[in-house]
């Protein structure tokens, strides 16, 4: 298996990223392309054996910031870093695509290089949210707004197969993000959608997820907008920042005995970090489009770089995108939605 | 200043609300009129002298459940407890009315009895959420859902007046909750709204709020869909409940070092816990009606009740109503929009 890196993607880029490949390659079973500044990438690499670590480079001299319009960048940018990674999947050189970049580039990039899937009128961006005892993964957390009921029953079919397939769970619990558990709630979106998830013989659905129980971990799937989700997914990440920086004030300002109770907790509190770091979970698969797509967050270090690969690498043995298809072909028959 | 208080209302009612009542009592400058089955106020009331505290009570025979039809059940049953209560401030006898029971009656009740304010299309909650440096206001928590763009502006009129003047921000900053900073982001609601707030000359806009915004506290003010808004408020409370009791469980299986180190570092996190505490700021105003109605969770217990009570003898105090009222005749004549 390999796997093309926008070495030029994210907040630090190209120093954390090139780290993380190299962690990443040798805790998995996986060929890693680093693409993008050729002489950047490999001051980074620094003495590291890239023959035994089956990394090698692929120079690409352009890249797309943070702030350009992404179709327009992918269009006119040819030789920027994620579109020259993109390609590598389209011409099968590459297995899977993975960016801590600007995630509308790699959105378009993977819509106009890769196309989508037949029967998917939208890719989704499944981001992994974690829970007490793993994940729930949440979709769309923002490749789209102003959805159509269609939509979000075209991804809770292909979030149910990647919980599946990726997490392993038999019979994933796919629930409806809304404001109460009653089919009768919500605005018109939800109240349009209900029916139709209830109904599709693909999915468990297991009826409306309130915000609460997507931290719970009540459910494996939860679907909603891309802009309830994605505004969902910052505001966690925004309260779990908040709450760090208030601990450290916290305990700076404390005295002595709880400076000294902190040290002893360390340990316990560190574990507990461990299972709510998103940094743990890493990458967002982007579902929907013809080839494996996988965005990681912009301020991504090198831990959470080597996790996302992680699940790049997890995404490419599921079969994934094999089931998606079937499954996506199968309900167009089924209920002669396109 | 008289307040009516929906004794009944909430998952610990009439317990936790007479407990409440009687330490709000204590603390601050209001009568409070207990509404709701009268022998069961009366023995929760206890020794309590009442005269002193200038506590009554007015018997109401029935109560509206979580699960009733809210419009149809204000309507059929009178003599239910939130319905007394607001007829109480309908007529003048009291000056606010405060419940912790089912949102949707005493949204209901307080639009069919106190009616709206003129000019306002959709009465709004307010919910204060916690910030390291006070609290940001969110609105709409879940009152409409599928609100216009005029909507949103309404809110952020009357969300901006109740900053200014119950928590004495002189020139609230006020946000639209959006999927990024540019104008041109968004879903269609927030792209119509961006530029109505942009220009409506009543309010201090400083532009989109993203999820991250709220609990960071770069905003005093952020307007969004009773949708999202409910979402993001649910989030957060599963979120902190989870994270809790994750934290629970760590110490209970680590080890005695850690578990000195936990009692050591009590008094820190406890007082962390105090900033980071809804129950602190209890209440959420309904804005938008002609009539003080303050809001309270249903798992409130005695503190939250009592702190609530607090938010309303503010509410009350602040004279907001008469502000609301101003300025939405104000914004009518200068917009031309109902």
């Amino acid at each position: 298996m390999r796997i093309a890196i926008d070495a030029m993607g994210g907040d630090f880029a190209p120093k954390e990223i090139v780290r993380g490949a190299i962690d990443a390659a040798k805790k998995y079973d996986c060929e890693i392309v680093l693409v993008g500044d050729e002489r950047k990438i490999r001051a980074e690499l620094g003495g590291a054996d890239m023959d035994t670590l089956h990394i090698s480079i692929v120079h690409a001299a352009d890249v797309i910031g943070m702030n350009e319009a992404p179709a327009e960048a992918v269009r006119s940018k040819k030789e920027a870093s994620i579109v020259v990674a993109t390609r590598m999947v389209k011409e099968g050189t590459c297995d899977a695509v993975f960016s801590a970049g600007s995630t509308g580039a790699a959105v378009a990039a993977a819509q106009l290089i890769l196309h989508r899937i037949r029967g998917v009128s939208r890719p989704t961006i499944a981001t992994p949210m974690p829970t007490p005892d793993g994940v729930t993964l949440m979709l769309d957390s923002g490749a789209n707004v102003d959805s159509k009921p269609e939509h979000l029953v075209q991804s809770a079919v292909m979030g149910s197969l990647y919980a599946q397939y990726v997490f392993g769970i038999e019979r994933p619990r796919v629930g409806l993000l809304n404001i109460g558990e009653e089919e009768t709630k919500g605005n018109e979106q939800a109240k349009e959608t209900y029916p139709l998830l209830k109904t599709d013989p693909n999915i468990y659905f297991c009826g409306n997820a309130e915000g609460r129980d997507v931290p719970k971990g009540n459910f494996d799937v939860v679907v909603c907008d891309g802009f309830v989700g994605n505004v969902v997914l910052k505001f966690a990440e925004g309260l779990a920042k908040t709450i760090l920086g208030l601990i450290r004030e916290e305990i700076r300002g404390a005295g002595l005995m709880a400076k000294l109770g902190a040290l002893l907790l360390m340990p316990t509190l560190r574990h507990l970090g461990k299972r709510l770091d998103v940094r743990e979970y890493g990458g967002a698969p982007l579902l929907g489009v013809n080839g494996c797509c996988v965005i990681g967050h912009g301020s991504s270090d090198a831990k959470s770089i080597a996790s996302a690969i992680g699940v790049t690498v997890s995404y490419v043995n599921g079969k994934v995108l094999d089931q998606i298809r079937d499954a996506l072909a199968k309900e167009e028959e089924e209920t002669g939605r396109v």
